[in-house]
């Protein structure tokens, strides 16, 4: 059996070992076909059935209304940051950026290389470190908005939006990568969401865009390079091109076992204990594990980052750890310290773990 | 044991089974790592150490001279299509691209989206249903194009260049998804190579680039969304964002096949050698299975499309063929009959077993 390590990776990130064995056992014999999944033609029935459940679970799992579309597409949400405003900023329309951390910032620039002013900045909150989000009050959106662009979660900096944004009935356009699917949630306010997979639904290489009929409509369609149109991704389920079928069956592994284990309620009840415990270590020993975002609501429940004393200790800590059996602690390069990712597929177990190793981490440097 | 069928899809396709049972066996621990490749951080030592072997064993297989770049990237050739004239046709740029086939006349509509009158079509043979290539004295190339576009292996249609179009030192494009690394050859023609990796290479979801410094010199830079960029693709050593880690994993997989078996060299007699025994049963029995493509020097070692007499005859030759654990012989929608795709991963044996079936079908008819 292989000796599994407790993965605390942002992104590429730990896949729940059922969806992993699954893909394991038939790796060369997909489904009775005699071939593995990636030999399989996309156009053949036996790969057309993965495709279509893993877009019907995800419908299923969020409880999409019919007026929503599910595109399983290439390129990350970096190709979103162009295919969005690509899309839908056109002849003076323009959208507004609520600025939070690297990678909505990074949305925003890519924004306005499509649409020079017509992407304006809504807020920012760099000036902060991005240590918080802002405040109600501080978001200030065009009336003329198309659309509204926000990154729920910021995996970089650990903080994560509660509520939404308020728009005054503007679509919201959301980059959920790491943390979508996290709990269940109501669609409507959103125009778009999109989501690069490694993060909690499968591996790199696949994005999950969720895109509402009035949208679509709006999008640009002949003055686009095909592969750049929501619409023919749309029109075409998926499959105008060839798609990623290995990546998009390892998605499907792993939304049929998020549905098997009781869908996103449990998921969600799972994350907010897995999130309690970890926050209230930090909160015990707010002097030594001093945590990056001070304002408590604006925490992520996905992305955890502190820094100890010095960093020194925090090299100490990620060695230690990793000895422990537990890897990808790690800050991100622009922040530092410790970064503690528990997406999905980390357990209530492998939380329990690193805070155990937490507290007698703090007691032997006491 | 698995039960393995022989593979005749078009792509995706079949893999050599070694790369497929390194996979398997390292699916959920990976390079001692505890953990699965997929679930690992892109910027980790032990996916950087795959990544790096990948770019460095095409570098290899190919003897890339130093002023080619590789880049690899998702949304497969289709993206390329738009791509290619994004990054190099602007400020009155042209390019001509000769239209040989399904895809090669789709490229030419994508560089006509992008850049308008300035993609020029320099030679199609679609009055012709694309059963053969255009002679020499048939492509009108415009000395003023900055590239001519073309497709080295025409996958629906089942022709292939074997000499390259003379362009009077206008640097070639060439889309070969369908025939790369099917032999060695000289590049320096070529100022862009572009390939999905889903039929000799690896799984869907991976394409790789080869571009030549002078023309990624004149690559359009910061008016393009990032992820359109080569040069960021390039000077990011294609981590800019999370690269499709699986899909490179096994695309590193079956080029260290490829290197362990002899190299392209090997790999081209290989080829010739499954084609020769192809073709010859093909001329055998030319009554029987009636080549699409009649021009002997324009068929394709790779893709080889015939008819039997009737529709209800191809029929009962695909269902044969699969009873006889032979797949994916069906003909691409628009052309019909049968469809043979023997990609590099296809074995002689495999070819010769095809034949001995084609030789007791055709015995049975008469």
């Amino acid at each position: 059996m292989a000796k599994r390590v407790i993965n605390f990776y942002a992104g590429p990130a730990g896949l729940p070992l059922p969806a992993l064995e699954r893909a394991q056992a038939e790796l060369l014999d997909f489904s009775g076909t005699g071939m593995s999944v990636m030999e399989i033609s996309h156009r053949s029935k036996e790969y057309e059935a993965v495709h279509n459940e893993a877009i019907a679970l995800i419908k299923e799992l969020l409880s999409l209304p019919p007026n929503y579309h599910v595109i399983l597409i290439q390129g990350g949400g970096h190709l979103q940051f162009g295919m969005v405003p690509m899309n839908l900023l056109y002849k003076g329309r323009g959208a507004d950026f609520i600025c939070t951390g690297t990678w909505a910032d990074k949305a925003y620039k890519e924004g306005k290389i499509v649409a020079g002013e017509l992407a304006r900045c809504a807020a920012s909150t760099k000036d902060d470190k991005f240590a918080r989000l802002p405040y109600p009050g501080e978001i200030k959106i065009d009336p003329s908005s198309v659309y509204v662009h926000f990154t729920s979660n910021n995996t970089v900096e650990g903080t994560q939006f509660h509520t939404w944004p308020e728009t005054g009935g503007i679509p919201l356009v959301c980059d959920m990568s790491s943390d979508f699917m996290w709990k269940p949630f109501d669609v409507s306010p959103f125009g778009i969401i999109y989501a690069g997979a490694q993060k909690n639904l499968g591996p790199s290489g696949v994005t999950v865009v969720i895109i509402r009929d009035d949208i679509l409509q709006q999008c640009l369609d002949k003055e686009l390079p095909s592969y750049l149109r929501y619409r023919i991704h749309v029109e075409k389920n998926s499959l105008y091109n060839t798609p990623p079928t290995f990546g998009i069956y390892i998605l499907r592994n792993v939304l049929a076992h998020n549905k098997e284990i009781g869908g996103l309620e449990a998921i969600h009840r799972r994350n907010l204990r897995k999130a309690e415990l970890l926050y209230a270590c930090i909160d015990r020993h707010a002097d030594f594990y001093r945590p990056f975002v001070k304002v408590k609501e604006h925490r992520s429940a996905m992305n955890v980052d502190f820094f100890l004393p010095t960093p020194e200790q925090d090299d100490a800590f990620v060695k230690a750890a990793k000895a422990a059996g537990m890897v990808g602690l790690k800050g991100y390069r622009d922040v530092g310290g410790i970064r503690v990712s528990m997406y999905n597929a980390v357990s209530v177990e492998n939380v329990e773990t690193l805070v155990a190793f937490m507290e007698e981490f703090v007691s032997k440097q006491g």
